[in-house]
């Protein structure tokens, strides 16, 4: 069985020597002593590497069955689902007000990467009624605050989010569900929604479907898509539970993977639902928690890595075979741990710098979350909307790459699904698909963020950057292994950011066609600021003699090695972009 | 469905206009005259894509099962089977002494594309055969090809490659199974061999196992391996079949993908066996043919990348959301096809860039691969050995990578098994484990082809590049779009030739650090070689109006695509493989 452990002394260095967190100006972060975040992380740490792992090759294994028109989750999902809940867990980072516990939303996130590293199927039904209880916390009334809360920060309610109709996927424009209006102000909804994750299960006693639909007589497209509360069991005035609303489980699909995730077709025939928020704004409600949910799925493809980069570098330092060039390490065995080879070593060194700068990127964007949540900061507010497209689109991206990479070390066992390293792969390909595909991500990045405000978001970005450099170019050693490499790659950035700005003003396809790859390109150099950071942190436990010189002596290498072999991608990313869209459209469509 | 239509246009192109295959002086090419292999492409094209390719979901679905210790294929194979067999499509380039038709390599590589793309778990039985008919051809005395040969030519019997045993994978010296002589010259063999394709089936009434066993007494290590041949069922010396081989199925394995062929654990209970070749050199004859069975692999990267990317293609035609930046191009319907934005196209240009191009270089590895035969041409031999780990590793690498792009253009749809796109990703995954993992083909390339013969193959190639450049820079078109990339490219070939000569002489490690990123960029200007030589014989086909422009500046701007957008990676791959072996190899093994 695949093994896991929670990287807490990791997550440890950021929340508190690159981060600072206790020391921030936002409010709630002097809960955040190390302590405490310690405590958290290694207790939940401990709670999802021995009740949630264990489930996840059994949730891959049996996926979910729908019998009679309800979804069976696997073996063991029920019992686990309810110590999830049992220990609080649920609501960790939700107002105190409903009974969560008001960590800021860097807590959950650190945590979320846990959870989603052990069992990512089973975590989706907490994390999706995470979304629904955002959008409500947001745009609710009070009533309604008062109504569908409390029971979902502690999932016995869980919820979903019902975006996707067969016909209309990335484009919501062409939605058409619709939603009447009725004499008590409610609303009758009737369509069918597809790849609803979450979407039935045995596991709450309720389920909470956000819906999007459209009011008759409303405007056409976007603009006349109003969002709605669909429970699956009406709810009566006192809480108590009554009849079963016109909500029902079509199909539930065959997918690649996350199998023990039910991804459903749900049908609704006219259903009660009311109203959340205004109407026809409802695209903009949903999407209001946009930045956390992306951010979550970035997570994703960051935690199915760092799971996978564990069994990999796990099975690299026990199997035999072969012999390091440079003389047996392994003289009394029959061969050498794969580990001695340098092509494994590449394999391994790829996929933690990665890991760990990514993990150090989430880690800055919830802290901006919440900076621009607590304090109003809209510098903040921008600076992250900037960053969720690059850490959706890049870390799911790189984070699949990473599981296929370790899946890799494991030679032909790697392909047999009884040691689980297909199972990240499967299960990480869905993170550059929902949420947005990828190719979305890039658009949002180049065609909505980067213009923005008169792009003062990218510039701040580049002041980050650049300002770091500065503060700390007089250390010599961070600036030759650390500082010169960032500042060549951010070069790179601002030559793609000024083509687009010159070129892609002319022809906006110019931009469109380099967009996929400027999304690659930012993420390089955003995570290579965050290698920045934690070298500079590294160095400063190191000079000041805290103890734990290995970890710091570890946490240096591994970002040499993302500088001097993973950024200079930007060159060759920075060529791609600057080729235009000539090459990329000059095919008629039927020539495909 | 999937839609499968096979690229006979394409691959005649290659043949015809850019090798030019029966002026070529290599005996039997006179074989390969236009009429001829269109005939035999449409023929066998019509045939895989009617019956093999509606297989390839059947297959993937229903998998093989064990019942009673015998392999059921899925519903249909047999049938399939049967009407490849009766089509006499199994011995297309066998030969004629043992009832093959006696065609070039070249031929046989051509449609091989074709049924991979079709079935590739199906034509794996057929495959695997062919491997094993090669070896027994080349090593064996010739009363053991009188026996063996004509009825695997026919595929009545099928053949499969016994090397991996549980602790002995890459490192063969590690191999147990044991073969003790017996008084009448035949070998009792005993041991258990893992991941073997194709072991047993319900598809041929016997099959040919080639086993590599040990001797007692032999040599240790790889140096006392021994080849063997071990049928299923004995045959008798008048050619019937006798009694049932002490040989079982121990297991079949559980995999991501390839479900349709049955990977086998294989128990040798003292079974009969028959020395092929010379004792102890059994290792050498198994591998005489690898160069063969890697491009066979190269081949299904290729082919798993061309399926994929024709859906791709014909859904982002059909598949309608959102609108052109550039305004409306389907005004009549609610949205335009998804082929209209940048980003399709830009999956879209990748796929057929790289696949038209590693097709141009497979057929250029078969020639050389025919030459070498049917010439005993020594160059050709050692420049084709060059190559081949180049094909194997980037072809398998970049072809899965196409596969997992191709499955994203269709968003959600793609992650839903119904659709086939998982499973040409899941089906291409093995292709860069099996027949030497990728990285072993990358050390392969570093450590024993780039130093042969002191290093007169890779002068050979450069010296091909750089005479194609010279004879060719008049057409200053050709120089701008392909030429003057393909000698920037090659430059940081040479550079990290370079590179390895000086540092990997002195620090071993610094070569072997680099050789995954070295096979790559060989990859690039290997690839980047066969579009300029496919844009030379584009623009010759304009220039003389020969028709069918439609196709020639289809090439064209694919190749461009190529030059402009796939080739600058190799800036990033040189500038990794120059920072050494030091960021790979600075940490502990303890410290993964």
């Amino acid at each position: 069985m695949p093994i896991y452990t929670p990287p807490t002394r990791d997550m440890s260095f950021v929340l508190h020597e690159v981060l600072n967190a206790p020391q921030s100006d936002i409010p709630g972060y002097d809960m955040l002593d190390r302590d405490t975040t310690d405590a958290i992380l290694e207790e939940g740490g401990k709670f999802a590497a021995e009740v949630f792992a264990p489930l996840n090759p059994v949730g891959d294994r049996e996926g979910c069955r729908l019998e009679n028109g309800i979804v069976r989750t696997p073996t063991g999902f029920k019992a686990a689902f309810d110590q999830l809940r049992d220990g609080g867990w649920t609501g960790l980072d939700c107002a105190e007000e409903y009974g969560g516990q008001g960590m800021p939303h860097l807590m959950g996130t650190a945590m979320g990467e846990i959870f989603a590293a052990s069992n990512m199927a089973l975590n989706m039904y907490h994390g999706l009624t995470h979304g629904a209880y955002s959008a409500i916390h947001a745009h609710g009334s009070d009533a309604q605050k008062r109504k569908w809360l409390p029971k979902m920060v502690s999932c016995e309610w869980t919820g979903t989010m019902n975006l996707t109709e067969p016909h209309a996927g990335t484009d919501l424009g062409l939605m058409r569900t619709k939603a009447e209006p009725q004499a008590d102000g409610s609303y009758k909804i009737t369509g069918t929604k597809i790849f609803i994750s979450a979407g039935d299960h045995d596991m709450a006693e309720n389920i909470i479907h956000l819906v999007l639909a459209r009011i008759p007589g409303g405007p056409e497209g976007v603009k006349g898509i109003s969002l709605f509360i669909v429970p699956k069991v009406l709810v009566n005035d006192d809480g108590t539970l009554g009849a079963r609303n016109a909500v029902s489980v079509g199909n539930i699909e065959e997918k690649m993977g996350i199998h023990g995730n039910s991804t459903c077709v749900m049908n609704y025939d006219g259903a009660t639902g009311y109203l959340l928020g205004e109407a026809h704004k409802g695209l903009r409600a949903m999407f209001t928690m946009m930045n956390e949910a992306r951010l979550a799925v970035g997570v994703q493809g960051l935690a199915q890595a760092e799971a996978a980069y564990q069994n990999a570098a796990a099975y690299a330092r026990e199997r035999l075979q072969g012999r390091a060039i440079t003389g047996p390490e392994n003289p009394g065995g029959p061969a050498d741990p794969i580990i001695v080879h340098p092509d494994v070593r590449r394999v391994l060194m790829d996929a933690r710098s990665f890991i760990e700068g990514a993990r150090a990127l989430t880690f800055w964007a919830a802290e901006l979350i919440d900076r621009a949540e607590r304090t109003g900061d809209e510098a903040a507010e921008a600076l992250v909307s900037l960053l969720i497209p690059v850490i959706k689109g890049v870390q799911t991206d790189r984070g699949f790459d990473t599981t296929v990479q370790a899946q890799q070390v494991f030679g032909g066992h790697g392909y047999i699904e009884e040691h689980g390293m297909s199972q990240f792969a499967r299960d990480a390909r869905i993170a550059m698909i929902y949420e947005g595909a990828n190719g979305i991500q890039a658009l949002d990045l180049v065609g909505r963020k980067l213009p923005a405000a008169g792009g003062k978001p990218i510039m701040a970005f580049f002041e980050s950057v650049i300002g770091f450099i500065k503060e700390n170019e007089a250390d010599a050693a961070l600036k030759a292994e650390f500082l010169d490499p960032l500042k060549a790659a951010s070069k790179d950035l601002q030559a793609a950011t000024g083509y687009f700005a010159q070129s892609g003003m002319k022809v906006p396809n110019n931009a469109l066609a380099g967009a996929y790859d400027f999304m690659h390109l930012f993420g390089h150099v955003a995570i290579g600021l965050m290698w920045a950071r934690m070298a500079k942190a590294a160095r400063a436990a190191l000079a000041a003699g805290t103890g734990d010189e290995s970890f710091y002596e570890t946490k240096l290498a591994t970002g040499r090695y993302y500088m001097a072999r993973q950024l200079p991608q930007t060159r060759s990313l920075l060529a791609r972009i600057e080729s235009g869209a000539e090459p990329v459209m000059a095919l008629a469509a039927e020539a495909f």
